[in-house]
C-alpha cells in the first residue's frame, strides 16, 4: 500500500447556513460535520489528515483536536487554494491524496476506501467519486466518451440538453497522486468571474498532458449530500437518523417508528428492547436489553438496566436499574442513582439522590441530594427541604421508612430505619429507627362557618 | 394592465369532509382553507373578489370579512350556477376574471399571476390552469392538438386507454374573459345526470365557437390540491407544513426534524434557533436568535427573548424574556410575563404573573395572579393560594425574597423585600421586609411507636 | 363454493428478528402478526384454519386461543415439511386450501378471497400470488410463456440478466388443490444445500405433470410483505398504521399529521374528533365527536364523551364524560370516572376515582381512592392520604366541598357537603357539611430575623 494522506476542506464559512457558527461544526446527529469527516477518515489508517480551516477557526481545531494536524487558510481564495495549504506538509510525497469537503458528513469509510482502492488499482492521476442522481439538476455531470473514460465534467449552466439528461454527477471528493496535485496546483488561475481558485482546474489540465482521470461511481448516492444551507442539514440528520435506527433495528431492538426516533451515535440498546415514538436517547447511553423507552422521553448519558421502563420522561447523566418503572412525568437529573425495582412516578423530581432497592416515589416529589435507602415509601407530595438560600445539604432516609404525604424534610436530617412520618409534618430533626414523627397541628372544625360567611358577605 | 377580478368558489359542503363544519372552513396549518385562497388572491391586487357561498354560510362570511364581496347561492346547482352569482356585478366589464375554489389552499399568487399574465398575452377567450401530475389517474387529462393547443379536457372515466396515459391534467382553475365568460354561461344547461350546470361546459361553448382556450402548466403539480375529505386535508397540512418549515430552515433556523415540527403561518424565528422535534409553536409567536423550543413543546402567541430555552412545556400569550430556562414540564398560562434569566423548572405553573430578573421557581409550583420581584427563590411545592371559591387575589413577592418549600401563600399578601418564609409554612399575613416569617407546628418523634403498631396490628 | 381450508405457517424461529419473542408473536399496531392472518382468515369462512407452530411455542397456541387448530412441526425440516404437519386434519379432502406465512400481517381477507375466487375459477392445481414490485430485487420473479401462463418461478441468485428485469415477484402465499397438494407432497426432496423440503418444488413436481399452474397478480404489492428483521416490521408497522389513519380520515376525523398518529385497531373515533400530533390511542377505546386528543397524549381503554379535550396528558382504563378538560401533564389512571364538565389539570394525577359535574381538580394534586361529588373545588396541591403503608381507604369529598390548597385528606375520611377545608391543613377527621376545618398553625413574624443571621454568619 503506498502512503495515503486525506485533506479536508473546512475553511468555508457557509453563508447559507445563516448561522453565527462555522458551517462544518453544525452538528448532524449531534456530532458536528466535521467531526464526522474526520472519524470517517480516521478509520482509514492514513498516514496524515490535514484540515484546512479559516482564519479564526479556533472552534474547529477545538472540536477536532489531536484527530487532525491543521492548515489556516487565511483567505479564502477558493478550493484550489486552500488545498494549497497543504503543501508544505505533502509536497513531494509519493502517494495518494484524498480531498473531502468537510460538509458531507454521510460518507464512511467504506466508500472512501473503495474510492482510494480503484483510484491505485487504475493508476490514474485522479480519480472523481461520483454517484448516480435521480434527478441531477444542479450537479456537475460526467461526460464519459465510448471507452467509458471520464471525457469531461459539465457544469449545469454549461451542459447542452443532452449532457442535462446524463445522471452520473460529481460529488466533489477526489483521490489525487500526491504529485501530481500539487505539481498541477501551480498552473491552476483565479481567472475567473469570482477570482478564485478552483481544485477541479486540476483535473483539467491533468486531462490536458492526456494523463488518465478516473471516476469510480458509488452506489450510494446518499452518502455524497453536501450541506450548504439548513434544508440539506436537515437531510443529512435524516439520513443519518435511518441509519443508526436501522443497525438498531438488526441488532434486534424495536423502533415503533424510525423516522421519529432520535439516536445519538454512542448509545447502544439491548435485544428485545422497544423504543417509542418521540423520543430522543442521547449522549453515552447504554440500554440494556428488554427495557421499554417513550413515547416522548429523552434520555442522555445515563446507564439502564434490563427490563426497566422510562414513559414520557426526562432522564440525564445517571445510573438506572433494572425493572426499574419511571413515568410519565418525571425527571430524573445528573448523578442520580436508582437501585433494581426502584419506582419513580408522575410529577416527581430526581436530583443527585440514591434510592436503595424497591424504594418509591410514586408522586409529586422533589427528591434531591439525598441517600434512601431500600424498600423506602416516599409519600406524595414529599419535598426534601435541600437548600436554605446558601448552602445544600443532605437527606438520609434509612431502609423501610415511610414518609408520609406533603412531608417537608429540612436538611441535615436523617429519618431512621422503619421509621414513619406523619403526613403533612415538616421535620427538621432526626427521626430515630421505627419512630413516629408528627409535626402538624390539630384540626378543628367550625361548624356552620361557611353558611355564616355566606350570609355575612350577602349582607 | 386590463381589470382584473377573481371569482372564489366556496359554497360546496363537502359532503366527504363527514363534518359539521363547511369544507372551506377546514384549517391547514391553523388558516381556514378559503382564507388561504383569499390570502393569496389579496397580494394579486385585483380590482374586486367576489366569493360564492351557500345559503346559511354566515361562518364562512365572518371568517373572511372584509377580505371580499360575498354571494350567496341559494341552491347548489353546480359550479356554472355557482359563478353565474357574480353575474350581478361582474356582468358586462371588460377585463380577466380568474375563477379559483375555496378548497385548494396551496395555490400561491405567485403561481396564479403566472396564470393570469400567460391569459392576457395569448388573449385567449379561457385559460386553463393546468399541472403535471407523476399518476394523472382521477384527474381530467388535457388532449393537446399537433399544434400544442388545447383540443379538449378529457374526463378519467370518459378517457381511451391512450388518452389515460397523458399526464398532463386540469386543475380547476380557469383564467376567463370576463366578457365571453357570463355570455357563455348563459348557453350552459343542466341537461345531465347531476341536473347541475357545469362551469367546464363554458369551456366547450368557446372550443365549439373557435375561440382560443389557452392552458399554461405550472411546475407546482403539489399546489393545485384540492381537498375533498380529510385525507386530502392531511396532505395539505403537509404540504403547507413543509412550505413554511422550508423558509424558516433557509432563513437560518435548525430544525431538526420538519416532518414533525409543527410552526403557524404567522410565527418569525431568529437565526441559530434550534426547533426540536415534535414541538408546535402557533398563533402570533415571536421567537428571538438562539432560542433553543422542544421536544415537544408548544408555544402559542409569544414573545421569546434570545437564548431562551423552553423544553417539554407548554406557553401561551406571554411575554419570555431573555436566557429565560423552562421545563421540562412546566406550563406558562396566559397574561404571564417572564423578565429575563428567569427560571420556571419542572411541575411549575405561572398564570398571569410577573417575574422579575433571575427570579426562580425551580419545582412543583403554582403561582398564578402574582408579582414576583427581581432574585426572588420560589421553594418546591409553593402555592399562591389565589382564590378563596369567589374571588381572585394578588400575592406580591418583592425582590431578594426566599420562600421555603410546600409554602401556602393567601392572598392577598405582600412578602416583603428580602423576608424568609419557612418552610412548611401557610402565611395569611404580610410579612415585613428581612423578617423571617413562620407558621408550623414543632416536630415530635414519638420512638418506638412503629413497633408497637406493629405489635397490636399482630395481636 | 368447495370445501376450502388454510394452513398458516407459523413454526418458524426468526433468527433475524434477534428476539427471545417468537417471530409470528411480534406485534404490528399491537396485535401479534399472526393473529392480523387468523383475522383476515376467520373473515373468510374456511372450514379448517390449521396454524402449524414450532416445538415448545405455547405463547403462539395461547394467542391465537380457539381461532385456529394447531399442528405441531417438531423440527424446522422446510416449509414443505411444516406443511406436511397438517395432512393428518385434510388429507383426502376435495377443496382448495390457502397456505399462507404468519409473518404477513399486512394481507386482507379481499386479496385472499379474490386469490381464492381465481383459483377455482381457474380450476388450477396450484396458484400463486404474485404482485407487481418497483423494485423486484431480491424476490422470486414470475416468468411467463407467450400465454402469459406461469412458466417458472426463478429465483434472484438463479436468475438471467433479463429475467432480473421482471417486475411480477412471488409473494409466498399459496393456493392449492387439496389432493394435489398432499400428493405431490409426497415426492419433494430434501436433496438440497440447506436438506430441507420446500413448498415451492410443489409447484414444480405439478408443472411437470403438466398440471395447470395459475398467477393471481394482487394490485397491493404493500400486502405482501413478509417480515423477517425489524427494519420489515417497522415496514409493516407504518402501512398498517396508514390503514387504520386513512379509514379514520374518511369517516370524518381530522389527523394533523397522520404519520406521526399511532391508534390501534380496537379504536373508534366520531366526527370532527381533531387528533394532534405524537398521540398513541390503543386497547379498547371508543371517542365520541368533536373530542380533541394531543398533542401527545397516550390514550388506552377508555370511553370519552363529545367534545372533550385531553392535551399532552396519560389516561388509562377511565370513563371520561362530554366536555371535560384534561391536561396539560395529567395523568388518569385505571378506574377513574369523570362526569360531565370535569377538569384536571396541569400536575393532577387521578386514581381510581370517580368526580361529579362540574368538579375540578386544576393543579398539582393526588385524587386517589377517592369519590368526589358535583361541583367540587379541589385546591391546588391537594392530596389525598390514601395508603398508611398496609391498606388504602377512601376519602369521600361531597357536593359544592370547597379544598384549599395543599391540603391533606387522611383517609378514611369524609368532607360534607359545602364543606370548606382551609389552605394547608391535615384533615384526619370527617367534616360536617357547611363547616370550615382548618388544621394549621399561627403565623409569626421574625421582625430582622433575616438580617440579623447574615450578620451572624459573617461573622
Amino acid at each position: 500500500m503506498s502512503n495515503r494522506h486525506a485533506i479536508v476542506l473546512a475553511a468555508g464559512q457557509g453563508k447559507r447556513m445563516k448561522s453565527s457558527l462555522y458551517k462544518v461544526l453544525h452538528p448532524v446527529c449531534g456530532k458536528p460535520m466535521v467531526q464526522h469527516v474526520i472519524d470517517q477518515l480516521n478509520a482509514l489508517q492514513l498516514q496524515e489528515i490535514i484540515t484546512i480551516v479559516g482564519h479564526g477557526a479556533e472552534q474547529v481545531q477545538e472540536q477536532i483536536g489531536d484527530d487532525s494536524r491543521f492548515m489556516i487558510q487565511e483567505e479564502q481564495l477558493g478550493t484550489g487554494h486552500a488545498v494549497q495549504q497543504a503543501e508544505s506538509v505533502l509536497s513531494g510525497q509519493k502517494g495518494t491524496t484524498l480531498v473531502v469537503c468537510g460538509d458531507t458528513p454521510l460518507l464512511t469509510s467504506d466508500t472512501l476506501e473503495a474510492l482510494i482502492d480503484f483510484h491505485e488499482k487504475e493508476e490514474a492521476k485522479v480519480t472523481l467519486l461520483t454517484a448516480h442522481a435521480e434527478d441531477p439538476s444542479g450537479y456537475g455531470r460526467i461526460v464519459r466518451n465510448e471507452n467509458q473514460d471520464v471525457a469531461k465534467i459539465v457544469e449545469q449552466k454549461d451542459s447542452t440538453e443532452q449532457e442535462r439528461h446524463i445522471q452520473e454527477i460529481n460529488t466533489g471528493t477526489y483521490c489525487f497522486d500526491n504529485e501530481a496535485l500539487f505539481e498541477a496546483l501551480q498552473h491552476v488561475s483565479n481567472n475567473n468571474a469570482q477570482g478564485e481558485y478552483y481544485l477541479p482546474d486540476v483535473i483539467e489540465i491533468l486531462k490536458n498532458r492526456n494523463e488518465k482521470i478516473g471516476a469510480f461511481q458509488t452506489k450510494n448516492f446518499n452518502e455524497t449530500l453536501g450541506v450548504n444551507d439548513r434544508v440539506a442539514l436537515s437531510k443529512a440528520e435524516q439520513a443519518m437518523k435511518r441509519r443508526i435506527n436501522e443497525y438498531h433495528m438488526r441488532n434486534g431492538v424495536t423502533l415503533i417508528d424510525p423516522d421519529h426516533t432520535y439516536i445519538g451515535l454512542n448509545v447502544t440498546i439491548g435485544q428485545d428492547a422497544v423504543i417509542y415514538p418521540g423520543s430522543t436517547i442521547d449522549g453515552e447511553t447504554s440500554i440494556d436489553s428488554g427495557v421499554e423507552i417513550g413515547p416522548n422521553s429523552e434520555i442522555k448519558n445515563c446507564i439502564i438496566g434490563q427490563d426497566t421502563t422510562i414513559k414520557q420522561s426526562v432522564a440525564h447523566d445517571s445510573l438506572i436499574g433494572a425493572r426499574v418503572k419511571i413515568g410519565p412525568y418525571a425527571h430524573i437529573r445528573p448523578s442520580s442513582k436508582l437501585a433494581d425495582d426502584v419506582k419513580v412516578g408522575n410529577f416527581v423530581e430526581i436530583k443527585k439522590a440514591t434510592f436503595g432497592e424497591g424504594s418509591k416515589a410514586s408522586h409529586l416529589s422533589y427528591i434531591g441530594d439525598a441517600e434512601v435507602g431500600n424498600e423506602v415509601n416516599i409519600g406524595c407530595g414529599t419535598i426534601t427541604v435541600n437548600y436554605d438560600g446558601e448552602n445544600k445539604y443532605l437527606t438520609t432516609i434509612q431502609d423501610g421508612a415511610f414518609i408520609g404525604c406533603n412531608s417537608n424534610l429540612v436538611a441535615p436530617v436523617t429519618i431512621g430505619e422503619g421509621a414513619y412520618v406523619a403526613a403533612g409534618s415538616t421535620i427538621t430533626d432526626d427521626v430515630p429507627d421505627s419512630s413516629l414523627s408528627i409535626a402538624r397541628s390539630r384540626q378543628t372544625n367550625k361548624e356552620g362557618y361557611v353558611e355564616k360567611m355566606k350570609n355575612k358577605n350577602n349582607n
